[in-house]
């Protein structure tokens, strides 16, 4: 699998652009190329995209794409990343490396013996890179970034994002400390880099990758997770659920710049082949420590799915509709007995705080469809992720809490308020949400309304969903659309807070725009791509790229052109432009009245 | 051009499905046929779609897509449709038939000896329908619905759409007569199936189509608009600028059963080949005569861009966006006089109140960036629309106003408060808004996002935009996208509204989702086509659309089952099943703990 060829110009080492100098290839801008930015340490160099203008100005925007795009990094899906934070980890001296758990044929869902025998040897995949023993904390105490910013550290991890995020290193601590914001990143997934999920910051968006029972393969799934990270996904979860679970996630994890979550519960069923009944704290936690030592960065525990909150949701329009809901009511019911994930929470704390996973409290109650929005059973366990917060908070363990789901617009705010004032401020992670029911095939957008808004309000991250939600599982297509649609819905957050500088990227485009510098608008857009491709559907020539205008109004009645000659007739200051109105309407008449340019019709 | 084969079954009169029938095709249930509702008389019939349950149950809905959908309609684009208002208008006997302005050839654009001249038989095309005369008030006096209303009568047009949103004809008559709600109907257009726009009733959709200089056909256009209307555009506007102007319009007038709204000065302009400065008021009324004796619905006017306004501009990023308000900019500047729109507007009034022809007051200021949004241009034109509106309000004149436009989304709500309170609450018309720049290639989703706000805040229509925005003319699927994208910001704005019954499809659509009723869900998706194609692309059996199960979890992992089996196991109210939940576990278990369906692996 190569990768370089996405959005690079070219493909091989030898013809490939420089980082940080600007090329051509047959003539043509490049546009933009892969920068860094150095901290104060060598190896502390955060990525950026630098976008050139055709003007000789530039432009910095957020980079998640990870090595892929850098073409001075020979990246190899066989071998990994390279591990960027490891030398950051073993400095800080309190973890150590172990034998770890041993990896079963169950982890990958090979149970029993199979009908499907003969492919044993397909299944049994293994990621060929470098082995690593797994690493966790010394003394068995938090080594997480939580513990570090309570203790008024900052961490390499904290002065990387700091410098992504354009604030002082003590910005970040402080909200790290505070619990208002998270920095996923596992000790045994050095891979990464750094991101901060908080609603101080920029708003971020996750991307859903994973096979199934039905379909998809591993390579498929890695690739996802490339491509989701080129288009903007700042974290990827890996909600895979079919047979290779283990083997899938290890060549996500090796090959990932970006944090990835998982549903360690979808793993721990395979492992009781399916039977919620059979489930046991257990085989969840051996789950747990399996994954934690892969590296996964961040976890959704179903933890507020408890017992007497299974009936409130018996009159529902949709019932339960999370998986991981719908899996520990089940378990309840069938033992009538408090969740086992509440129960033993706190020792689940102390897992995590041994290797800094995240906490994403996961809303197993979250509405279906509109008509459950904001029900009794929704807030009850939120209630219950407030709880168990608190708990987590105890242990120095990073927690976000995962938010609905389908809601109307009218009660998307009391969602977010609820949740921010029940759960002290820890991010809100939420999926969509979805503002109606009615459009299968586009609840990217019916739920892109309701992303921005709730973003808008203060959700830290947005999950972002698909055309295919409700109908299918996304290919590389609705993988990109969905990521876009929710670059979208969180940049438009990031304008509505006043975020500074995200304003920048919108004047940028729109300067380009008003000097008819198409090059430039495209290079800008979050998807170059199709803006280039749409534009020369209805004028293909090359020089129509230059023309001062397009093909909407055509060349007579372009408003920007129109426009533009106003302010060449009338620029300067208010005080400027009254006076000399008079003035300036003879000259206008002497000068042929020329607001257009001259064609031939 | 055949139009039937679009979403009905057969295309042939014999085979298609008798409206009011419930009929099947090859054995597959077709899922939903045209109905009507009739009102206080025969002639009275308001379309619905009614969309037919596998459980027995059936769903109606609210329809646009006029007789084209009816398979006992003949319909035939040559002829155009039947003037199903004619009677209603000859009986009120305040109107006559005259002579009309002579058609003449500047009207299509050929006004000069051509270099294209050998085309000029084409470029003639007439429209071969029956021909009719013009009809206006018959003593000058204004024969709009808002008179009628002003009077206490209730129309026939008024009770139409009383049925079609389903509530007191009087509601109607009351919305309109305060002016918060228009009913446009052109004396000239009897073909269209009356609609209302207004806060009080279901967001509506505008879609835009027409040709340019550049690109397109009379054909296409056409098309464009029976396509918007059957995906639920409830009126279109004509905003074609090339060449055959008259001649698209008028095919576009005799076969649309929806509004049709125009910018009549494009069509002035093109009568002074493009020379803004070469434009009069006495051009531009002749062009307003002879648009409103076709036809038109609504015009819109931009009146408000006065000459003071211009150097508010100035130092805008991107100056006037606006065609229209471009145009007058120009023209303002070149003669260094107020607009000669401005200055005529209460001729303008008598003429529009003689054919009840609608104002849509146009912003031509609305900002075209982020960093223009809310500036004093903008607001210092909707002041004047402001007067504007009081003054086409003493003339009887229907009118509402136009909006952006960029703004993000914390400045939206500025937007409709001020105008709702300068504008005495006239409906709210607005493009988008578009909440970030940074997107070409997807403004249908930057724009939904800010569309379904100002529309759950009061905005009464919404003109949608396509992928194309920004970039080139849309294409059939840009219309539709763009089309479904903005139905789902009105309805989700329906929702947050709670206006009575939006939820109902929702719910229809979820308790299919619920019981694992595929076609159902198909049947009443905003798109069934795509919805039922995107399931098909990963379950492509016939057996999956009956599968208590899809693609996305496979079926042991079903959340939606689950949630079923705990339904059936512990159904009933609060009381009963906290009671009963001891005595349903042991059941439960001795059932054989099944809350998956039993599936061979």
């Amino acid at each position: 699998m190569t990768i370089k060829d996405a959005r690079t110009p070219a493909s091989s080492q030898d013809e490939q652009p420089i980082a940080g100098e600007k090329s051509t290839e047959s003539g043509k801008s490049i546009g933009w190329h892969k920068g860094y930015v150095e901290g104060s340490r060598p190896d502390l160099r955060v990525p950026v995209r630098q976008v050139h203008l055709t003007n000789g100005q530039s432009v910095t925007l957020y980079d998640t794409s990870g090595p892929y795009t850098d073409p001075l990094v020979d990246t190899d899906v066989r071998r990994g990343l390279a591990p960027l934070r490891e030398n950051w980890i073993i400095a800080r001296g309190d973890t150590e490396e172990y034998a770890g758990r041993p990896v079963r044929p169950e982890d990958d869902g090979i149970k029993h013996t199979s009908p499907r025998g003969g492919n044993l040897r397909n299944l049994d995949a293994v990621f060929p890179g470098r082995p690593r023993l797994p690493r966790r904390s010394r003394d068995g105490g938090a080594v997480t970034q939580l513990a570090y910013a309570r203790r008024g550290e900052i961490t390499p991890e904290m002065e990387y994002v700091a410098i992504r995020e354009n604030v002082a290193p003590e910005v970040v601590r402080d909200e790290i400390a505070a619990g208002r914001a998270v920095l996923p990143a596992n000790v045994n997934h050095p891979e990464i880099e750094p991101m901060i999920i908080g609603k101080r910051f920029l708003v971020k968006v996750n991307a859903n990758i994973g096979n199934s029972a039905v379909t998809s393969s591993i390579e498929e799934e890695v690739e996802k997770m490339t491509w989701a990270t080129r288009w903007g996904a700042d974290t990827v979860m890996d909600l895979s659920t079919g047979r290779n679970i283990h083997t899938t996630r290890e060549w996500v994890l090796r090959n990932s710049p970006v944090p990835i979550g998982t549903v360690p519960l979808y793993q721990a069923l395979e492992k009781v082949d399916g039977k919620a009944e059979e489930l046991t704290w257990e085989i969840y936690k051996d789950t747990v420590i399996e994954q934690a030592e892969q590296g996964v960065d961040y976890m959704t525990v179903h933890a507020g799915v408890r017992l007497p909150y299974v009936p409130l949701t018996a009159n529902r329009k949709t019932g339960i509709v999370s998986r991981g809901g719908s899996i520990m009511a089940a378990w309840c019911l069938a033992h009538h007995k408090e969740s086992f994930l509440y129960e033993n929470f706190e020792e689940l704390c102390e897992i995590l705080a041994a290797y800094d996973v995240t906490y994403s409290l996961g809303d197993g109650l979250r509405p279906g469809s509109i008509a459950d929005a904001n029900d009794e059973a929704q807030f009850a366990e939120l209630r219950t992720l407030g709880e168990l917060n608190t708990i987590a908070k105890r242990f120095n363990v990073q927690t976000m809490i995962e938010g609905p789901g389908h809601v109307p617009m009218h009660k998307i705010k009391e969602n977010i308020d609820l949740q921010q004032e029940i759960c002290e401020e820890a991010p809100f992670y939420t999926l969509g949400p979805l503002t109606t029911d009615v459009a299968p095939a586009y609840d990217h957008i019916t739920s892109g309304i309701g992303a921005a808004m709730i973003a808008w309000w203060g959700t830290a991250m947005l999950c972002y969903v698909t055309p295919k939600e409700h109908l299918g599982l996304p290919n590389r297509d609705d993988v990109k659309t969905g990521v876009i649609t929710y670059k979208i819905a969180a940049h438009a957050a990031d304008l509505a807070k006043g975020h500074p500088g995200a304003q920048e990227w919108d004047d940028a485009l729109s300067d380009a725009r008003f000097e008819f510098r198409w090059e430039d608008q495209f290079n800008l857009a979050l998807d170059p791509d199709t803006a280039r491709e749409f534009h020369d559907e209805t004028l293909p020539a090359e020089p129509a790229k230059t023309a001062h205008f397009c093909s909407m109004c055509g060349p007579k009645f372009c408003s920007m052109k129109i426009s533009q000659d106003i302010r060449r007739q009338h620029g300067g200051s208010q005080g400027e432009i009254e006076e000399g109105m008079a003035q300036k309407s003879k000259e206008f008449a002497a000068a042929g009245n020329r607001v257009y340019l001259p064609i031939a019709d």
